[in-house]
């Protein structure tokens, strides 16, 4: 097992990396207030994990409820995060009782901000069971919801007590959703960590092949540079941007496509690729970096053709993005591989031309 | 003018108490993080104070958009929350567009909740313009709304940038509020100011015939009590439950009547009254007390009967109040005039017998 530290003063929590994490009840009990939890799930991981999870819990003598959810991205709206309340409140849940997240991005978030609304804030704790959740959404305390116009609008900075990252999860992850992680992870890579990166090059096959301890290391090393980047700026309003590369595009690619048909993660390493060919057309990385970016994410069995959904479609579904300042539109863009920049300083007619070009 | 300072570190702000403020847009302009502004109003207050607000920040340069809500309790709801959501995301709001609560505890509650939700949080300010808002709602950072299982039961503790307390709304204020509110005035006395309860039994004329000199002690007198408990204990793990003299039982009484019966001042009044009987009942205070407060609350033009709900049903709304804890439910009580305590210690029969008596 690795643990790294999220250092946010008196919101600190640890993150434990490893394989049997979920069997292991001495790693959870420290962080609940009273004997008593609410496990979020779903109906696709519920079956697989859950289980387990209540077991080792009700053996320690904790006393679990269950909430079991519908699965996919299209129910991380209002109407499923009231479910987690009518649960909540029929069961007279309290202040002191905790919510698990277990599953992957949408339950982490749909939980995170349950925990942070319900009477205006309970304890909470993420066990996240997908690539994606485990260097991503699970650290760093974004919560949310979907709104029809738009997505993550409507949410929450709220810090989990503990993230348990338990490997042994991601044997079950199908092949799509284990790429669409290894988007993130090789985001991380390109904003602030070239030797990750070059790691990552070397070491693709095995993760694609769920070797435990390759992945160990891309988890811990993602979950790191994450954690660095949260604790200099929580609230995202300096340098926690750069965790955005790839995303305003991403965003505009599952709005345009209908949330829920592309993953989050293919739709960042789409995304990522028109920074990158945003970037190169600015003159900031050559042809060679966006053919080696192309080239891994290639490997990770990730999209790297943005969908032609149109320029207009794209600037529109930009232009409400949570990034956007002033009325002008800010972009995660690459100096070079290994350093992302945030800027608003972007020639139009480059934009059209990527737009233009790159999603024709 | 009167100002007072709400002490929370980084997130301290100002409260401006006095007649007039809403004509001075140089009190407001200072906590505009851009010059846009969405106001939040409702369907009484909008046509009274909406075009004086507006009228001044247009002149100031800021542009508004008005977001007119219907008014009353039962709105208070998911459905009414997002239609502040949509009116945001119809006209693109950013990270930095404050939102302006003009109007009661309901409009400042949903209003102070959609500004910790959208886009994870964006800048709020209070423009409360009912008594119970002045002294209470707007000032200390809870924000929720209702859910059918129990009120306040979803929301977030979001501080505003600034609190405006215009005494000139109160003339327009129908009596029956203003009484409410006053049940919050008596109710800072009553926990940790007894000066300030016996100024109140000297002026109580004066408050009901609105004199600005009288009415502008009383806001200032109990904000300066209200911020000085939150700023010891602001998310509620201590004294800030001292606030909640006479709430347990006015949720309950609210619950039980059907939110928007019973104003949540009357409520409390009543409340606070049953909580005084159940004091006595455990030898804390004396009957010459209880009839001391009786007195005030009824010159306020309070209930001082508590509706006759029965007692399971009294027990049964309390028991999902957001006091309980490791299942046992904790009580506000009077030590003394001037003095409120906690405690989970309440002998079930004493209880029983205020519930059957008190509310015969």
């Amino acid at each position: 097992m690795q643990t790294l530290t999220v250092d946010l003063g008196e919101r600190s929590y640890p993150i434990h990396i490893g394989a049997g994490l979920l069997r292991q009840a001495e790693l959870i009990l420290p962080h609940l207030a009273q004997p008593r939890a609410a496990i979020v799930t779903n109906t696709t991981v519920g079956p697989l994990y859950l289980g387990r999870l209540r077991g080792v819990l009700d053996a320690a003598g904790v006393e679990t409820l269950p909430i079991v959810l519908p699965d996919g991205e299209v129910y991380k709206n209002w109407e499923t995060l009231n479910l987690i309340f009518d649960a909540l409140l029929e069961n007279r849940a309290e202040r002191k009782t905790t919510l698990i997240a277990l599953g992957g991005g949408v339950i982490g978030d749909l939980t995170g901000f349950a925990a942070a609304c319900y009477q205006r804030g309970v304890p909470f704790i993420q066990v996240p069971t997908t690539l994606l959740a485990q260097v991503d959404s699970s650290v760093g305390g974004k919560t949310g919801i979907n709104h029809p116009l738009g997505k993550n609008m409507i949410g929450a900075f709220y810090q989990p007590k503990l993230v348990l990252a338990d490997t042994d999860t991601l044997k079950t992850l199908p092949d799509r959703e284990l790429a669409a992680g290894l988007a993130e992870v090789i985001k991380y890579g390109l904003i602030r960590d070239l030797p990750f990166f070059t790691w990552l090059e070397t070491n693709m096959e095995r993760l694609l092949a769920r070797d435990t301890q390759a992945l160990t290391h891309a988890i811990y090393h993602s979950c790191r540079n994450k954690a660095e980047v949260v604790a200099a700026d929580e609230r995202e309003s300096g340098q926690r941007a750069l965790l955005n590369l790839g995303h305003t595009f991403g965003h505009a690619i599952e709005a345009g496509m209908g949330y829920g048909n592309w993953l989050h993660g293919e739709a960042v390493a789409a995304g990522t690729l028109l920074a990158a060919d945003l970037s190169r057309r600015m003159g900031l990385i050559g042809e060679a970096d966006v053919e080696r970016m192309n080239a891994l994410f290639r490997r990770a069995r990730l999209p790297v053709q943005a969908p032609a959904l149109g320029v207009d479609a794209y600037l529109s579904y930009m232009g409400v993005d949570k990034k956007v300042e002033g009325g002008r539109m800010r972009f995660v863009l690459l100096r070079r591989l290994g350093e992302a920049f945030v800027t608003a300083e972007v020639p139009p007619e480059l934009l059209h031309a990527t737009l233009a070009e790159a999603t024709a």
